[in-house]
C-alpha cells in the first residue's frame, strides 16, 4: 500500500499483485450504507472475491447454516477480448499501475497501461456507489489505443449471478429481462426470506458499437464489439441499480412498480455525466466531512490518513437510512461474520456516531429496540428472564444467529463447537452501556424514555435472572462464560461480565427509583410491561450480592476464578508475529485456555470503560500485569490499549498500540483484510484521537475533556454534538481551547477533577 | 487439437490457450460409468468448468429449477505456490506443452516445461478414473527441479466445495474430517434428494515435506510445504474416491459404514503404485477394447481414431452398474442439459451397445422400464392414458423434467416457454422402437416377457389415447406437435410422429394377437394389467384411421401439414457457418418457423429407422429435397444424413457427412463442447461406421449387412453380437466375409434382397 504525503485523501496500490487481490478489495471497498461492494477489478482474476451486499437483506443456505448477507449478482465485471486475446493484467506488460482510493468522494480509479503482442492500451476505470442516490452505482472506463494499428475489442458485460458465498447460493435465478433494449434486469429472490431484489444495468458508449445480449443461467450479459483505431480513445460507461423488497424507501413493493422505477431512475439521470453523478455524491460525502473535521498535526502524516480512512469506512458501511439493520463485524467489505452484528457496534463505533452523527447513532440504538424480542427469544429459549441480547445479530427479530459449529478439529475431525452464542453473556451489558452512552451524549429523550428505559430494565431483569447463587458464600456468581478474552472458555466470574452486569443491575435499580418519584406516567407505563414493584425487590435482593472480582495483594483484578493461577507463557515470540497465528502454530485452543494468555482487552477494558470504579494506580498495576500476557489477536484489542495507556501517560507505548491500531487494515500484511475491513477497529481509530488524545469522554453522564497528545503530535483539532450543540475542540501540548455557538446554552465538563463551563469559547492552560 | 497418425489412441492438444478450456476439458473428459470428471486443469483459471458428476445423483436447486445432476466437490484441484508465485500458466514462459488423453486406458497426461523468473519447472501431471475400482481416482505429479538453484514450494490441496452449477448450489456444508492425519473426508448432501455423498482424499509425496491442514466453509485442504533442491524432482499422488448413499454395490448405506469403506479402500491399495492402480484400470478398459474391435483401412487416419473416441466417451458416461440410472446428452463431461436422458439414448446410442455390449444394453433398457411409473404420472397430467415418456429423464420415478422456461427473450425480456416437454411426443415411439431394438437384436427373452411387452403395449396405448379426431375426414390426426425438427413448434401431423406412432399401436396388436394365440400365460397376465379385448379394441378402432402423410405429386412426404406451403430459404451461406449459429443473428425462432429451414433429420430420419415404408427412389426425392434446406444445427443429423446417403450410394456425400460428424467434438472448433461432449454424436459415429459402411442394420426384426465403404477406405473390420453369438465382418470393396464360432448354431440375414446363412465362415463377393 502506497501512501502519499501530499495527498491525505487518498489510498493507492502502486502495482498490480494477483495473490493480494482481497486487500484493496477490502480496504477500497465503496459503498453508503444502503449497499457496499468490495473494489474487485472489473475483469476476473483467480482468487478474487467478488461482493456486493445490501445491508439486512438476510438468507440462510439452509437450515444447518446461520444466516448471513447474501453476495448479490455481480454488477461491476467486464470481460473484455482484445485482437482475440483476453485481457488480464496476469499477462503481457502493465506499467503505471495505479489503483486509488479518494476517500473524499468514494471513487475509485484504477489506471495503467497494458502491453501484449503489438497491442498497447491505456485503461482508466473509475467508478462509485452514489452517497445520495442510494441505489445507484456508476462506472466508467476510458481505453486508449496507444498504437498506430487499430485494435478489435470484444466486450461483454452485465449482470452475473454465478457466484455466492464461498459456495452458499442464496438466490433463486428469478426473471430477467431487457428493457428498451438496453436496461437489462435481473430479479432474483433470497431463498428463503423471500427478499425480492432488482439489479438493473446499462451501458453507454462514446462511439458506434455492434450489441448482441446474451442470456444465460444466472446471468444476462451485452456483448459489444468494436474497433478502436490508432491513437484514439473510446468512453464506456456502465450504470447500475440495486433495489429490494424491504427497501424503506419505496413508494410501491410490488416487483413491477420496482423495476419500473429502477429503470425510470437511469432513464433521469440519463443526460448527467459521469462526472456530474459524481459530484453530486461528493456534495453528500462533503456534508460528512464538514461534520466535525478532524486535523492532526502529526510528525506521521499516516495518522491524519488513517482519521479519514476510518470515517470514510464507517460512513459506507453504517445503514443510516434504515434502523431495521445495524453494522456487521467487516461491514459491507466481505462476507467475514457474515454481516453479523456484535458488540463492536455499541464498544467500538457507537460513540463515533453518538459524538458526530447523533442521527445515525439513534438508528444503532434503535436496532437494539427492535432486537428486544429477538433478546427475549433467546432469554427464554435459555431459561433465563428479560432481554438476553444475542452475540450475533442480524434481522433483530431473530434473536441469536451465531454459528453453533465452527471448522472440523483439523486432529480429531470433529467440528469445533462455538460457545460464544450461548455463553458470551457480556454483549448484553455492552448494548445497556452502549444505549446509556447514546442517552448521555444526544441527551435524545424520545428515545430515552420511549426506548432506552426499556431495554434498561429488560437488560438488568435478564442478569438477575442469569446469575448463579452460591450457598456457601451467600453470593452470586456468573459462572460458565466467556469473557471479552475469548481464549477463556468457560470461566467463572470474568470481571468484565461480572462488574458491567452488576453495573447494568444497579442503573436500573436507580432508574426505577427516579421514575417513580420523578416521573410517575413513565414509571406507569413501564409498571404494566414488568410490574416494577416486583422486580425492584428482586434486583435489589441480589444486586450486593453480585459477586465483583477483587483486587489481589499485587492490586490485580482477576480476569476469572482461575486466570491468575494458570501458567504464564512468555509471549514475545507471537507477538511480533505480523498478524500470523503462530500462537496456534504450536498450541491449540484447549492449552491456550489453560495459560495466562489473553486475546484482547479484558479487564483492561473494563478499566477503560468504567473508569470511576479503579484508581489510576489499579489501573496501572492491571495493565502491567495483563498487556504482556495479551497477544492482540483480536482487532478490538489495540485501540483500547492505546487509549488507556494514554489516560496512564504512557504516551510513548500508547502511541505505539496507536500504529499498531491503524495498520490492521492500513499496513502492509497483505492478508489480513481479505474477509473485510475490521469495522470495530475504525471506531477504534476514531477513540484513539478523540478519546485518547483528544480525552473526550462521557462517564456516569459526565463530560470530561482531558486531552493527552503524543509527542509526535504538535496539534489536535476536533469536534463533537453533545446535546444537540457542535462543540469545537484545539488542543496544543499547552492549550485546549472549546468552541461552540454562542446560543446562551452552557456546557460543563470535567477537566482533571476541576468543572468548568462553556459558553462560547474558553480556553484552558495545559 | 492434434492428432497424430502414429498414435490412434491418443487426442492431444499441443499448446495451452485458456482461452478454450472448454474444449479440452469435455472431449478429453474422464469417466468410469459411476461417474466422470471434465479434464480440468489441476491448476485454476478464469473460464474454466471444473465438473465432476456421479451418474444418478439428481437434485433440484429449487421448486423453479428442474433436476439435474450436481456438480460435485472438486477432488482434482492443486495450487502451486513456487518461490511465493502462484504457478499458472497465464504467467511466465510454457515450453513443450501437450495435454493428451489415452484412448486406451483413460488416462489424461499433462506435461511441460514452465519458466518465470529464475524458476524452470518441468511438471508431468498424469490422471484416471480407475475403470476397476468405480468408486477411484488417481492423480500423479512428477514435478522436477530444472536450475542449478532449489525452489520453494508450497502446494495446497484438498477437497473445495466452493463451486456449483452455474451458481445453484446442491450440496449442504457436511461434516468434514480427517481420518489418521491423512484422509481428508467432505460428506455433502443434495439439499433435496438427501443423498449423501462420501468424498476422501489422500496425498502422498516420496519426499519429506512440512504439512498444515486448513478446513473452511465448504472446503478442507492440506497445506504442503517443500523445498526442491536444484536438478531433483519431486513425485506427488493425490488419491481420492467418492461414493454416495444411493450406490448399489454398498454392504451398508449408513454414513459412518461408507467413511469406513472409504478410508478402508485407500488403505487397501496403499502398497498399489499409480502405474500399478493404472494398469489395472487398463485391463478393464482392455475388455472393452477386445470387443468386437473397428479397424478402418482409411486415407484418413482420423476415422481409426474417430471410433476410438466415440467409444471410449460411450463407456466412460454409461451407467454400466446401475439401471436405475441411463446416459445424458452430455454423458458426465459437463452441465449441458443437465445430465437428463432424451431420445438419443434409444435413437442414436443404444444400437451400439444392442450390438456390442448387451448386458448394457439391457440396463439403459430396463432403465425405461423403471421409468413406466414416471411415462404414467406424465401422461396422466397431460389427460392422457397410458405411457407417455418424458422428452427429457433424470431419475426414472420422476416423469418428465424438461424445464418449462429457457433464456429470457432478448427482445420482449419474457422467458422463452420451452415446448418440447409437453409436445415434442415421439420420444414414446422412439423408446418403443429402441426397445424393439434391443429385443431383435439381443434375443433377450426374459427381458421380452417381462418388461418389453408391458413397454409396448402401454405405449401403443398413450398413443391412440393421444389421437386427435377429425370429423371432417374421419381420420385421426397429431395435432400440436415438434417433430425432430425442433425448428418447427405446434406442427400438425409430423411425418416422423405420426409415422411411428402408427408403427407402435401396429405393433402392439400384432404382438396381443401373437401372445393371445401363443403364449397365454403371459398374455394373461398383461391382460390383468391392461385388459387387453377392450385395449385391442380400441387400438383396431383407430390404427387404420391414423393420418399418414402422403407423398406428394413430387414424391415428398410433407414433413407437416403446412411445411411444404412454407417459404424456402437459400441457407448456403448458414451451413457452412462452423458452428455459429448465425441464423439466428437474422431471424428469430418464430420467423425460421414460417420457413421451410429445418434444424436436423426428420422426414430423412423416419426413412432410415423405418426403411421398408419407403422405397429407394422415394429416399432420394427426399433426400434430395429436405437435405438442403437442413441446417445440421443439431449434432443428431450428421450421421443420420451420412447413413441414408450411403445407403442411396452417395458415398462420397455421405463421407463428407461423416468427417463433418466426427468434427463435431473432435473437430477444430473450440468452442462447441464446452457444455459437453455430444453422447448421440458419439453413437453415431459408431452407426455411420457399422450401420453406414458396414451396412449392418436391423429392420423388422431382420438381420440385414449391406455393406457400401467409401472410396476412401480400402477395408474395414467390425463385430457384433447376434443373440448372444458373436460375428466378426472383414469388408474390402469387392469381397465380405463374416465368421462366428461354429457351434452348430445358424445365423440369418439379408444381402441385396437375399437371404445368407452363416455357419461359420461366410464370403460374398460384392
Amino acid at each position: 500500500m502506497y501512501y502519499n504525503e501530499k495527498n491525505l485523501w487518498q489510498i493507492e496500490q502502486k502495482g498490480f499483485d494477483e495473490r493480494f487481490l482481497g486487500k484493496s478489495e477490502a480496504i477500497m471497498a465503496l459503498g453508503n450504507g444502503y449497499f457496499g461492494s468490495r473494489s474487485s477489478e472489473e475483469e476476473a482474476y483467480i482468487g478474487e472475491k467478488r461482493d456486493t451486499f445490501v445491508a439486512g437483506t438476510f438468507n440462510s443456505f439452509d437450515e444447518n447454516e446461520v444466516t448471513e448477507l447474501p453476495n448479490l449478482l455481480d454488477m461491476w465485471g467486464m470481460e473484455f477480448l482484445i485482437n482475440d486475446q483476453r485481457f488480464s493484467l496476469t499477462q503481457g506488460l502493465v506499467s503505471n499501475y495505479s489503483k486509488r482510493l479518494n476517500l473524499k468522494n468514494g471513487e475509485l480509479c484504477r489506471e495503467f497501461i497494458w502491453e501484449l503482442k503489438d497491442i498497447k492500451l491505456k485503461f482508466k476505470f473509475q467508478k462509485f456507489i452514489s452517497k445520495n442516490r442510494q441505489h445507484l452505482l456508476v462506472s466508467h472506463l476510458e481505453l486508449a489505443n496507444l498504437t498506430d494499428r487499430a485494435v478489435s475489442i470484444k466486450m461483454r458485460s452485465g449482470i452475473n449471478g454465478q457466484i455466492s458465498n464461498e459456495g452458499s447460493q442464496h438466490f433463486t435465478d428469478g426473471e430477467k429481462g431487457l428493457t428498451e433494449g438496453k436496461f437489462i434486469q435481473m430479479m432474483p429472490m433470497t431463498t428463503g426470506s423471500k427478499i425480492q431484489f432488482v439489479q438493473t444495468v446499462e451501458h453507454k458508449f462514446d462511439i458506434e458499437v455492434s450489441e448482441r445480449p446474451e442470456t444465460g443461467r444466472r446471468a444476462f450479459f451485452m456483448n459489444y464489439n468494436f474497433e478502436l483505431a490508432a491513437d484514439c480513445s473510446v468512453t464506456i460507461e456502465k450504470r447500475g441499480s440495486i433495489y429490494t423488497s424491504i427497501d424503506n424507501d419505496l413508494a410501491s413493493h410490488d416487483l413491477n412498480e420496482i423495476r419500473k422505477q429502477a429503470v425510470h431512475e437511469l432513464q433521469n439521470i440519463e443526460k448527467l455525466t459521469y462526472q456530474e453523478l459524481l459530484t453530486e455524491s461528493q456534495l453528500a460525502w462533503q456534508k460528512i466531512w464538514e461534520k466535525h473535521p478532524i486535523k492532526i498535526d502529526s510528525e506521521n502524516f499516516r495518522d491524519q490518513l488513517a482519521i479519514r480512512f476510518a470515517k470514510y469506512h464507517l460512513h459506507a458501511m453504517a445503514p443510516a437510512h434504515d434502523e431495521r439493520m445495524n453494522i456487521g463485524a467487516k461491514g459491507l467489505s466481505g462476507e467475514g461474520y457474515k454481516g453479523h452484528t456484535f458488540w463492536d457496534t455499541e464498544v467500538f463505533m457507537l460513540p463515533y456516531f453518538n459524538f458526530t452523527h447523533p442521527d445515525i447513532a439513534k438508528k444503532l440504538v434503535t436496532y437494539r429496540y427492535l432486537g428486544l424480542d429477538g433478546a427475549h427469544k433467546k432469554a427464554k429459549s435459555n431459561g433465563y428472564e428479560g432481554a438476553q441480547y444475542p452475540w450475533e445479530a442480524a434481522n433483530p427479530f431473530d434473536g441469536e444467529v451465531t454459528p453453533v459449529w465452527g471448522a472440523a478439529d483439523i486432529v480429531t475431525g470433529q467440528s469445533t463447537k462455538i460457545w460464544s452464542g450461548f455463553i458470551e453473556q457480556h454483549i448484553t451489558s455492552d448494548v445497556a452501556f452502549g444505549i446509556k452512552q447514546y442517552i448521555d451524549v444526544t441527551g435524545d429523550e424520545a428515545f430515552e424514555v420511549e426506548k432506552a428505559y426499556e431495554i434498561l430494565i429488560d437488560t438488568a431483569k435478564f442478569w438477575v435472572s442469569r446469575l448463579d447463587y452460591i450457598q456457601e458464600t451467600d453470593s452470586y456468581e456468573i459462572r460458565d462464560v466467556i469473557g471479552p478474552d475469548e481464549y477463556k472458555e468457560h470461566g467463572n466470574n470474568n470481571a468484565y461480565t461480572n462488574y458491567t452486569a452488576h453495573w447494568n443491575v444497579v442503573f436500573a435499580i436507580d432508574l426505577i427509583q427516579k421514575l417513580k418519584s420523578q416521573k410517575p406516567d413513565i414509571y406507569d407505563k413501564l409498571d404494566q410491561k414488568f410490574n416494577l414493584n416486583l422486580l425492584t425487590e428482586i434486583l435489589s435482593a441480589k444486586v450486593d450480592k453480585i459477586f465483583l472480582p477483587k483486587a489481589t495483594a499485587d492490586g490485580i483484578i482477576p480476569q476469572d476464578d482461575t486466570y491468575l493461577s494458570k501458567k504464564i507463557l512468555d509471549l514475545q515470540k507471537y507477538r511480533n508475529s505480523d498478524g500470523v497465528d503462530s500462537l496456534f502454530h504450536d498450541y491449540n485452543l484447549e492449552q491456550v485456555n489453560q495459560m495466562q494468555i489473553t486475546k484482547q482487552a479484558d479487564v483492561l477494558l473494563l478499566m477503560l470503560l468504567f473508569e470511576g470504579l479503579f484508581d489510576k494506580e489499579q489501573k496501572l498495576k492491571n495493565f502491567n500485569y495483563y498487556e504482556p500476557k495479551t497477544t492482540h489477536d483480536s482487532s478490538l484489542s489495540l485501540s483500547t490499549h492505546a487509549i488507556l495507556s494514554a489516560d496512564l501517560g504512557k504516551l510513548e507505548q500508547s502511541y505505539d498500540f496507536f500504529n499498531k491500531a491503524i495498520n490492521i487494515d492500513m499496513g502492509e500484511y497483505m492478508k489480513s483484510s481479505d474477509a473485510g475491513i475490521h469495522a470495530a477497529s475504525l471506531g477504534g481509530i476514531w477513540q484513539m484521537i478523540v478519546f485518547g488524545y483528544g480525552g473526550l469522554r462521557m462517564v456516569e453522564s459526565q463530560l470530561r475533556i482531558e486531552p493527552h497528545l503524543p509527542k509526535e503530535w504538535k496539534a489536535l483539532e476536533y469536534g463533537f454534538d453533545y446535546h444537540g450543540k457542535a462543540i469545537h475542540v484545539e488542543l496544543t501540548k499547552d492549550k485546549m481551547t472549546l468552541s461552540k455557538e454562542n446560543d446562551g446554552h452552557e456546557i460543563s465538563f470535567m477537566n482533571k477533577g476541576q468543572k468548568y463551563v462553556l459558553k462560547n469559547q474558553l480556553t484552558i492552560k495545559m
